[in-house]
């Protein structure tokens, strides 16, 4: 039978970079060599390597496999059937190698979301075009199988929503910020020395990555043309060590959510921090864990948590899509051809609502609450609670505002007004409140 | 490009059987028909189906399928691709139906777990010798694509463990014990109303829907041969209310689990009540929701929540399979050919280990902790925790104790033991605690 036939060619792989995602990849894939004639009929073999300067590649056993110096060779090799992009980056070398590849009808693996969210679409018009596949299972929340669910096992399903905690930089921050209770200063620099973030953290801190994510999810959920533009970013960087307390007290962790949902007037996308109940999923996912929630009209919510980062876990992804290629599947890389991805209608600002925490720092004095929670009633927003946390003499305190489902725009409005009473000491803190299980 | 020809013929599908999930799946096909030809490059579209008797038949739109009298007619129609079994029972018709459509070539979808448990092997290896496929996403955890995430996505792991809560029944019994406070019955009665639990739900509380489940998933993983007879299977029969307080107040959840891991002296399945700890994502599954781990070595825990049942989540379960028909994608039906499945070598009884909560009704007077102290003192059991929780003069006290990883045979036979003093009331109540976030 045809899928047993260890005659079959072995599926001749090369792999580009050898950092973390590419050396794990390497690594793993010659731990397990013998297993692919089991589980695909055929081998599957590197035959040739790339990395910058030949230093890095001496950490590896290259018994047999070609060091090519110059990346965009792996291209043309007639002796290579899958090119794995593990260089990164959305321009430049990553990119060309990608589209040359496709060009010459050869597959790509590739882990890289910030060239899939912004060239993505070009890709997958020449592996449609040149009969090449393009697989990206790595690029979204690390070992989860997200890209695979959404692309096949969901496929009978009109997708309603994707929301996640992609991002194992800002988790792990928020993580440590809740149980420690230290300054988001103390938590990045503890990040950084564990190497679960950059020197520079902006595009992870700031939310850029979730939102690369984000808009990779979205295309494929809701099959629309990926709209980096159209994300409402918010970082996780004003976030204050107060705020965990107040939140728990409340039912709620505080997580970076990415969140993409098609309403009937339009598609609304954001990224930014979340309160999340005790009783989710989400809230017991901490530390650089991810997890990644698609909601289909079929099979309802359905969850997905496991390891967002780390060289094995990406690596377990990398060889998930190369065991399609050496198996002989395929699929459109969105799930359907490119020509059938059509621009999303976006939803309208002031159509979007939410619940929110908000945290005011007031004067103690009478009337100050009053004219808060007329603010509020001029922009029909209603509470579902207010608390008064803190109380000294001559000093500000604390009000936790936590509102019923409200529209945005009339929100954002009256904050803006109530940050400009003399009587309001701070910028009012405002969180969005996940209304997923309540 | 091959995969958007609209020309290409149509994948045909017969139904056998149009209940909870065969109706289903009929609905979400005719509702999604204009999809596949974007997704697959061709039409879903179901010819044929057959149930008992024309009356259920007619809740259906059946304008242009034929309503076939005899299943096994549909296992020999020229003009029929693919046959889902949505018919059920390990035996009879299910069972011929299966094996004479992959005999004449065409490809099975089937739900039924006992079939699967039962004869699995010998369908696939019709499958594999008549070049067919054999496909049954929807066997275990309803919605959740679990099959395809061991079989396809984490093929570059050695797998671990898998375990999970698999049962819906049990865990809605559970949810309420734990919810409302009330009894086994009180539960059991409500999920029977609730159209949760059978007439006679004997298979899901004593455990073995869960058990057949469970040797799917471990063949799965581990490429052995289904083995019934070598899973330790308890009820969650002896389950009481107290329990349930007790067990919140140390921060765990009790659920129905089927374990299965992979140790250097061989294979523990097991199936029955365990304690998982409040900060794990298992607990905060609840009602008929079900939730899976997967251990990898590359990947790590893969966590997967949704629906475990249900007519529209079983279906798109179901149609994923379908799609990936329609794709022309192929795969052993256990991952890997039956031929290289081997029958397991089993952890030995007095290998196990775990970590137990205990709870003694002890007579309250002097001696006696010390008298059960001593006992699993002899039996070098180590006791994280003990708590008298209940104290009133001439009645029983409760004693609560939780034990450090500790060999179950020495377990036992301390329990055996304690069971046997005059001064313990009733018979010991032993709960196993996961030890997965510890």
């Amino acid at each position: 039978m045809s899928l047993t036939a260890s005659h079959k060619k072995s599926l001749r792989v090369a792999l580009a970079g050898l950092g973390n995602v590419g050396g794990g990849t390497l690594k793993l894939l010659q731990e397990r060599s013998d297993s692919f004639e089991t589980s695909c009929g055929r081998a599957i073999k590197v035959v040739a390597v790339c990395a910058k300067g030949r230093t890095r590649s001496r950490a590896f056993d290259l018994t047999g496999i070609d060091f090519e110096p110059d990346a965009m060779k792996l291209a043309v090799r007639d002796d290579v059937d899958v090119v794995c992009e593990m260089i990164g980056g959305s321009q430049g070398i990553a990119r060309a190698l990608c589209e040359e590849s496709l060009r010459q009808g050869k597959s790509v693996v590739t882990a890289n979301k910030a060239l899939l969210a912004a060239h993505g679409i070009e890709l997958a018009a020449l592996a449609e075009k040149y009969g090449g596949q393009l697989k990206f299972e790595a690029a979204v929340g690390g070992g989860i199988p997200v890209i695979k669910t959404m692309r096949e096992a969901l496929a009978g399903n009109r997708m309603i929503a994707v929301q996640g905690i992609m991002n194992g930089t800002c988790n792990y921050i928020l993580s440590h910020m809740d149980k420690e209770g230290g300054s988001f200063d103390a938590a990045l620099k503890e990040a950084q020395h564990l190497g679960y973030a950059e020197a520079d953290p902006s595009a992870d801190i700031d939310g850029y990555d979730t939102a690369h994510k984000l808009c990779i999810l979205s295309t494929l959920a809701f099959g629309c043309l990926p709209d980096l533009s159209n994300v409402a970013i918010e970082g996780i960087g004003q976030v204050s060590p107060i705020d965990f307390a107040y939140a728990r007290d409340l039912g709620y962790s505080l997580k970076m959510i990415g969140y993409a949902r098609r309403h009937a007037l339009g598609l609304e996308q954001r990224v930014g921090p979340v309160l999340v109940p005790h009783t989710a999923p989400f809230a017991t996912v901490d530390d650089v864990m991810n997890a990644i929630q698609l909601d289909g009209d079929a099979v309802g919510p359905l969850v997905l948590i496991g390891q967002g980062a780390g060289s094995r876990a990406t690596a377990s992804a990398v060889i998930g899509d190369l065991v399609d290629l050496a198996r002989g599947n395929k699929v459109n890389p969105w799930g359907r051809p490119v020509v059938d991805l059509e621009k999303a209608k976006i939803l309208p600002q002031n159509e979007r609502t939410g619940r929110w925490y908000l945290r005011l720092q007031l004067s103690d004095q009478a009337g100050v609450l009053a004219e808060i929670a007329s603010i509020l009633r001029d922009e029909a927003i209603s509470i579902q609670s207010l608390i008064q946390v803190g109380k000294q003499v001559k000093r500000a305190v604390s009000v936790i505002i936590v509102t019923h489902e409200t529209n945005e725009a009339r929100l954002r409005a009256a904050l803006a007004k109530i940050a400009g009473l003399d009587t309001v000491w701070e910028e009012p803190v405002c969180l969005r409140i996940d209304s997923n299980k309540d």
